[in-house]
């Protein structure tokens, strides 16, 4: 929170350099959307604690861009700083890039650092200043410079994501990335994602919150596997990889590498891979762009990732119902409650499970209008929980054996007339998207409005999309496929994994999600694919008005019910099943 | 159908200019969907009279490409021509542009009508030879030279469409055209597509059958409005368009007048405009490209417009009642019937409503097993009607005040449990769709499904989109915007026109779609978007399986068919009345 000081510092080494701006984006060198501390630099130098933003500074102006979920926040936090806060998407607001437009000279030095600025993002800074002539520097962190007690680089060792729950060996994995290679008649793959690499050397590993990977990139050949990481990361596992055809690089060492090459044909993905390895690329080799091929392998998850993933969620299932019934407790009885003892209840109940290695995401455990806020943040603490209104949690956790997530919306008493639609009207649309029948070669975007119907005839909607992909023991958000109304050209697969999240946000009033996790599945009665639900937890009937739903509704939601009960009792104790019994009777 | 002599004369002429080989596409030189018989020179030199395929001629090999609609009827015709059938889009069926590519030697020469191959479809087949060093003649019309007796030139005059049917003067729809060429940046639009000047100019013509428009370009400035047509089409109105800023020039002056531009910044649609004109584009000139700006305007129907065109659906159901009304005597009487007679019956009582000009595409009368085909022409006779299962009647009129397209598939006698069922589900997909409501930015794609999900449950679809756009007494198909599983980045707007057909074919037995018109409508109830239904026209009650219905679809129905009821009877002689009555009676 030093920005005044931040501010002076950098625009001295911007002179230092005769840059006439720099570019401070969020974000790593892999286009992670979870980072390890030594890149939060942006955060640092800002002040501004939001995900996504991007700061510019010349000489005379700064400004920090970021979108509608950060408004207010961002506000607050660039108060006092020099930095002005540009709305992005906002009408009359320019982007960022049309600022620089504006606001740079002919023949203007314009400083990154590389490392953090993808090649598909800096195509469009330089689309935006192509009459401008602009000379970029793209080698220099300034940020680093002026980051005295930077955090460092992340140490800790990779360790093996064991073969009981990898299910396939790397050697395996590695001959399915190269037919794909093949079809698409390239001969090298450039890997940035760390949820790729881990996947693909069946390794995790502890270099960010929430998201068990390991900072490494990847070069795959039609004849070898390059994997660049830290040697002390991956000591204890090298020799079993390499037995696999993996080698290993420092690294750093992939810049230089890159270099060397000369006959391939090599495939990247800009909107991925960072500026500086772009620019390695030499320029008289082959080069393709697009999507990247493991996202597409992955996300069809195995049989035997299916069989770990299916049991992670039982254990899931059970964590949450232990919670929802010492919250039903703690609500009975009158306990004073903040929204953090929530987050800490549920962390308490996973530990109890086997394989927990921690939150698949800041759990949001958000009370009253706090969950009209589709990301809110309650912190250690947050707002206390009064016996009255709606509670939304929204969590997941990270298991060796599957990653889960899942949201419900808890009356902590008696809802209102209007309440009960809004929260009925969720559950129509959650439960028209879980029964849906549909062809092979469905899009997801197809499926979007089918959970919004309801919602959409009172003349409410979500602004976000429906359903997201989800990792194995890995991003809670997982592509290439999703259910959302922004077109996407992937079409549904079975074994893929997608949420199913419509909501209902009524702001300064309350806020409303019902979250699964259903999973594509080749459907018994025709010869299309459906959903089956992998979430074992109890919605709420307290908020449910039966007068607003079908019969087929009905009956949707009872045997939901029913088997949440039959899978998840074996593991409960007297009290618990008790509880669980009362809260899954049929409506 | 002399296509064997033809093929000889064809690979002679090839000798001649030195060719390897020879494209003979679909079309005119304005990529429309419907042509005058001028144009039908791929059906005249291959015997093929689908609407859409390519021919390709080499030395040894003649092919014809076409898609799954024709490769029963082009099996057919092509039988003994020496032309191969090739079925697009099947497995192992490679494209034209690949067996170019995998046919010609290095070097080859190419030749095609550069007049009838739009440019897009010219980088297609430049992306596919790119290696072939290949050297492409556009410039010659072979066909146009075997082909004796080829129709001539449309030359029926244009003639105006009335200030009353219009709605607003051409000069007033050219400013809105500037408005948005000047949002784009660019100086100057180049306009191919026929409906889009037709529309422009208050015009209309007999050029193309069904598609009430003449031949002509336009090229409109930021200063000028050319228009290239056959000056004896024009003449009675060129005066009163002159006045409102446009100059005419000879229909084939475009080529030489797009040479002479200098300083403009030129704007064109690579998909609709052909490759003569596109290489008669000087280099120097700045090029945008990009979808057209003409159908984006035109598709928001103006108040004026929308008034008329009610007024025509409102002349159009009392044809279909009437039409239906006769169809139900000939049943019941027994009379002998085919297929031809029902759209001559539609013509006779379309004939008998005011301002009428022809049918909007050729009626399809389709019985029993024919309906199962999607796209079936009965032609003059067609198959005898039958007193026993489903009879589908998908027909439209042109209209001054306006096009209608409607389709409605009627049961001759008491249907199947499993008709039935099929019947009603696919009402059951029509009602859902005309019932919705939707935010104002919705696409139509994210629509798409909700037509299809009753069909989805019993495993059944159906292989089209559900809504195309209407034209306003011009195409039946207009764009941008339509409901389809493809993926389509146009948003809904207030005062677009958009069919809802649902269908459902089982082949070798029947086929069943429902078809009405749709506006897209500000809605009553919510800040939202919705449909109001334009056509009135009973739905065939006999074939609803009244236990499929939800209470709010059984509601729907009686609603339809009251304001039916309402709509047309003042239009309705004693005895039609009484029919109708009868066919709205409430479920």
């Amino acid at each position: 929170m030093h920005s005044l000081g931040n501010l002076a510092g950098l625009r001295e080494l911007m002179r230092e350099k005769n840059l006439d701006a720099y570019v401070i984006p969020s974000g790593d060198a892999h286009a992670n959307g979870y980072v390890a501390d030594y890149w939060r630099g942006r955060e640092w130098f800002s002040g501004f604690t939001g995900s996504a933003g991007t700061v510019v500074v010349t000489a005379e102006k700064a400004g920090l861009w970021t979108d509608g979920r950060y408004f207010i926040q961002a506000a607050k936090q660039l108060t006092g700083t020099g930095i002005d806060l540009y709305k992005s998407g906002q009408p009359n607001v320019q982007e960022y890039t049309k600022f620089l437009a504006d606001n740079l000279p002919q023949n203007a030095n314009l400083g990154f650092d590389g490392r953090v600025v993808t090649a598909g993002e800096f195509s469009k800074i330089k689309d935006a200043l192509n009459e401008k002539s602009v000379v970029y520097s793209y080698q220099d962190d300034l940020i680093g410079q002026l980051w005295k007690n930077r955090p460092s680089f992340p140490v800790e060792p990779a360790f093996e994501h064991a073969p009981e729950f990898a299910g396939a060996l790397a050697s395996e994995k590695l001959k399915s990335v190269r037919a794909k290679m093949k079809e698409k008649n390239i001969t090298a793959y450039l890997v940035p994602s760390l949820d790729d690499i881990a996947w693909l050397l069946n390794i995790r590993g502890r270099d960010i919150p929430n998201l068990p990977v390991v900072y490494a990139y990847a070069l795959i050949t039609d004849a070898e596997a390059h994997i660049f990481i830290d040697p002390a990361k991956i000591s204890g596992l090298s020799a079993k990889l390499a037995a696999q055809g993996f080698s290993f690089h420092a690294y750093d060492a992939l810049p230089k590498f890159l270099i060397t090459l000369s006959t391939l044909n090599l495939y990247y993905n800009p909107a991925k891979t960072n500026t500086l390895l772009a620019k390695a690329i030499p320029k008289n080799i082959k080069i393709a762009k697009g999507d990247d091929i493991l996202p597409a392998i992955k996300s069809v998850k195995s049989e035997a990732e299916l069989a770990n993933i299916k049991n992670a969620f039982v254990k899931e299932g059970v964590a949450l119902v232990k919670t929802l019934k010492w919250l039903d407790e703690c609500v009975a009885d009158s306990r004073p409650l903040v929204e953090g003892d929530v987050v800490r209840a549920l962390q308490k109940f996973r530990r109890e499970q086997a394989h927990y290695l921690c939150d698949a995401f800041p759990t949001i455990s958000a009370y009253g209008e706090n969950a009209a806020q589709a990301h809110y943040n309650s912190g250690e603490t947050g707002a206390a929980i009064k016996p009255e209104g709606f509670l939304l949690i929204d969590t997941g956790g990270q298991y060796l054996d599957g990653t889960t997530d899942t949201t419900r919306t808890i009356a902590l008493s008696e809802p209102t007339d209007e309440m009960k639609r809004d929260y009925t009207l969720v559950l129509k649309g959650h439960i028209a998207l879980s029964r849906v029948i549909f062809p092979t070669g469905t899009l997801g975007s197809a499926l979007d409005a089918i959970a919004r119907v309801p919602l959409w005839e009172i003349g409410q909607n979500y602004n976000h999309g429906t359903g997201h992909g989800l990792g194995y023991c890995l991003s809670v958000h997982e592509g290439p496929q999703n259910i959302s109304p922004r077109p996407n050209s992937v079409a549904l697969l079975p074994g893929m994994l997608l949420s199913n999240e419509p909501a209902l946000y009524k702001e300064s009033r309350y806020g409303i999600r019902t979250e699964n996790i259903l999973l594509v599945t080749e459907n018994q009665k025709t010869a299309f694919l459906s959903f089956e639900n992998l979430t074992h937890c109890p919605i709420d009937t307290k908020a449910i008005d039966s007068a607003l739903l079908a019969e087929t509704e009905r009956e949707w939601i009872n045997a939901y019910h029913r088997r949440t009960f039959e899978t998840l009792s074996p593991y409960l104790d007297t009290g618990e099943k008790a509880w669980l019994e009362k809260a899954t009777l049929p409506l």
